[in-house]
């Protein structure tokens, strides 16, 4: 069968020259970087190399990145870390409804610390609007925190702007970039970030490494204790290799970043041209200020983990927004947030480009995804108007 | 050049299974663990896989283990997730002055937060008296944590018997068994301990793959907040590959250890039984309790660092307890803590034996370890009685 990978927000394949670029970290580099022996010195040096070229691919310096495991991480990192290190200045956060679960828990967990947070609403296409970042400010506010693009519906938030207005007010900003670094230009300044996330497997580097920009002079309280790795700011046993890795992947990633855009960008909108041609199936979020190789739907009548799983039979692996695909068994708090209602969330369906997809990959998808859905719409009782569809499948299972 | 890696309780290389083991979840096998097609199906595989052997090697469940990326990391997550879930109980921390200082500056960290933290001193061997750990519990103690295996010097503490302790108490007992696990035998049961870190880099695993056992039932607080992995205890993408290797490892281990054992103890007898005969050195930790691989010694009149360049220059990759080798500058708190005096903790050399040593290696170093310690003294000022040492190259650079 045919095996067409549609999930590149998830994660993707590890390029060939970054596993190259890895394997000598393995093998005879495999010293700790804190030791004063070869092994180690080229361990060391190896980590210095990827820190430039990281930071070379969000114009920021190598001294401004930490690394980190993942970009879980690195936003738990940023969330908590400044909210600590500033907690005298002031105990409230701005944050949007639609960041990520590593931001919203972060949150959560500071809410029971006495801090206060304010979660923003978006409209209908999950933009954040910087008025209402601006109306929230209080003279609490010491960190406001917005995701630069969403990977649920690939909505890319206007960054600068808020960032402006965070520096005019003197607040910190941070924004969680894991699913624009690598897809989209970024660049720090011109972002007007104090801190930002990114992780390498989201532009075919290895999962296990990713990074938090910090701004040069910004005090932040680590996450994790320990030696004087990442400048007594990230403790533990560098992973070399996949730090290696990182740097590698980043360096092609500057490289061939227009390419890849030009590339995904073509085959996203025939997919959306065509998807939308099929009756009750609408695009979530922004029609054009989205990530390039995003195309996300909610299809009317259809539980997306069947849609799922029809789609894997016929070889195309494709995401449901509905987290009930990833087993958190509930409708999606993004999708809820731009509106739309509950039983049309549970038809969420999310296709994600890479560099090696084909045009005739997108044409087999054209092809069958309308089918599909006929396939599934034909044995649904929700279709034929016998029940709301407040989905049976996933509560069942709660 | 002869090269000779005597440092692996910093770090190990890869064993050639691992990497093997590694290799499919790098390409084929590069899904995101949550997704519902084959690639995604099969990382997931690997993790529940590599839980079982990481399990096994501790004799816990495999639902007991929390995959983290770094021993670091676990004891983060161990110390600082059990206080926030136990605070409302009591806010006291019992720990050792010779932990790591991801346990220590996590102590810290809480103190910062409202909790008090008690520092219990080891005798001149290292060793914690249990009958003092049980005098230092009150009404308000919630976790107690001691350092199974010290990476310094060696000792190995009575866990056993402060976990006992702990229990009858009703008191969370974490060990960190970074230095250990892989290196003797653990088992969390007869060490009683309701938590345990370890990390994969300490027996022939990868760098960016450790776990905290967590005794069923128990509850934490995430230190990294997000998706649903590792239960929502751990978020953040999975390093498949990684984990994998630890799964590995641990299999590996749990077969070779009584025979990597055998062999890292004669050789480590044999070089410290040598080393003893040079004049004004001294072994660091217990002379029988002590990690089966580990010898540590203290050195008149010399400065570690110093030492281990001249030894590195023949061939002879070792390490100094003097942090000053890691760059950290300060006299070693865990040789203080045995009441070295400042003078000989500057003079700290670390040789950590692993299963490719050989008996040539050992002659090796027994020959040239004298003779570099003579070519030192030589050199050295304070051999000559011309002032104490309180180190003035670490000062210097402080």
């Amino acid at each position: 069968m045919n095996e067409i990978y549609m999930d590149h927000v998830a994660t993707n394949p590890l390029h060939p020259d970054v596993m190259d670029a890895m394997l000598p970290y393995f093998k005879e580099h495999f010293g700790n970087p804190l030791s004063l022996y070869e092994s180690g010195i080229k361990a060391r040096e190896g980590i210095e190399d990827a820190r430039g070229k990281t930071a070379a691919l969000i114009n920021a310096k190598p001294s401004e990145i930490i690394f980190t495991a993942s970009g879980a991480e690195a936003n738990n990192f940023a969330i908590k870390g400044i909210s600590f290190a500033n907690q005298s200045k002031g105990k409230h956060i701005i944050v949007s409804k639609i960041e990520h679960h590593s931001i919203l828990n972060s949150c959560r967990f500071l809410e029971k610390s006495g801090f206060a947070v304010t979660y923003l609403p978006v409209d209908k296409n999950g933009l954040i609007d910087p008025a209402v970042v601006e109306k929230a400010i209080t003279k609490e506010t010491i960190l406001i925190s917005i995701i630069h693009a969403s990977p649920e519906i690939g909505t890319i938030e206007p960054i600068a702007e808020i960032g402006n207005i965070a520096k005019q007010k003197g607040i910190m900003f941070h924004t969680d970039a894991v699913a624009s670094v690598g897809n989209i230009p970024v660049d720090t300044e011109s972002l007007n970030v104090d801190l930002l996330s990114l992780a390498a497997h989201q532009f075919y580097g290895p999962k296990g490494a990713a990074a938090l920009y910090l701004k040069g002079g910004t005090r932040i309280v680590p996450l994790i204790y320990g030696g004087i790795q990442e400048g007594g700011r990230r403790a533990g046993t560098e992973n070399v290799p996949a730090i290696v890795g990182i740097g590698k992947a980043a360096e092609l990633t500057k490289r061939d970043l227009q390419k890849r855009m030009d590339h995904v960008k073509a085959l996203r909108n025939k997919l959306i041209d065509n998807t939308l041609k099929i009756e009750n199936v609408f695009l979530t979020g922004h029609q054009e200020q989205r990530l390039p190789g995003h195309a996300s739907f909610v299809v009317e009548y259809i539980e997306g983990e069947s849609m799922l799983l029809l789609l894997a039979a016929k070889g195309v692996y494709a995401a449901s927004g509905s987290a009930c695909s990833s087993k958190a068994l509930k409708s999606s708090p993004v999708l809820l947030s731009i509106g739309t209602p509950v039983n049309l969330a549970q038809g969420s369906v999310v296709f994600t480009i890479g560099e090696k997809t084909t045009e005739q990959n997108i044409d087999y998808i054209n092809e069958i995804f309308p089918k599909t859905i006929k396939q599934l719409r034909d044995i649904s009782p929700y279709s034929k108007g016998w029940g709301n569809m407040e989905d049976p499948t996933c509560t069942a299972k709660k």
